[in-house]
């Protein structure tokens, strides 16, 4: 069974767009981590959030991935311009389009 | 700019299972409609919860595909399961991994 993981964060004013650029630059290698599915938003109705929905092989992978040094790095670099507004929410998955394919 | 929706709906007591299958159904044949990925969860926080995440070219294709006779179909056959608790945030997806590739 996939582990999902939807996110939330709020940035400081002007800074949405920095940590959208910090979230992105990683995503490419994450698939070789275990993960299958990694979304980064900007949410519709608020200027300062951002929504990040992801999908991984296992709570394991994710939290694994947590722990790399690039992963580390990256949380430190965003972590000025966030407000510590936080929000998540894990999902058991179930199946899809994008996923398990 | 793809367009992302997140999508929580509460089911009747014991429905939860049969709506997935009824969300599940037709995930296959999203693509030719403009859908990048689609991604059915059970939330691991309650066990009436179910979470469908989605990313499409644009909300015009999203908002199409509701309206063909299949989805009509199957919104009908799932709402008598639900109990009337949605709720819903639109996303301007800004890229990650397992869209736009």
């Amino acid at each position: 069974m996939a582990y999902g993981y939807i996110g939330t964060m709020k940035t400081r004013p002007g800074k949405r767009d920095d940590v959208v650029a910090i979230l992105l630059s990683g995503a490419r290698s994450l698939r070789e981590l275990g993960c299958e599915s990694y979304v980064v938003s900007r949410a519709a109705d608020d200027p300062d959030t951002i929504v990040v929905m992801e999908v991984w092989q296992s709570k394991e992978h994710h939290d694994a991935s947590l722990r790399l040094p690039e992963a580390k790095e990256a949380i430190a670099a965003a972590m000025p311009m966030l407000t510590g507004e936080f929000s998540g929410r894990e999902l058991a998955v179930a199946g899809g389009l994008g996923v398990g394919d």
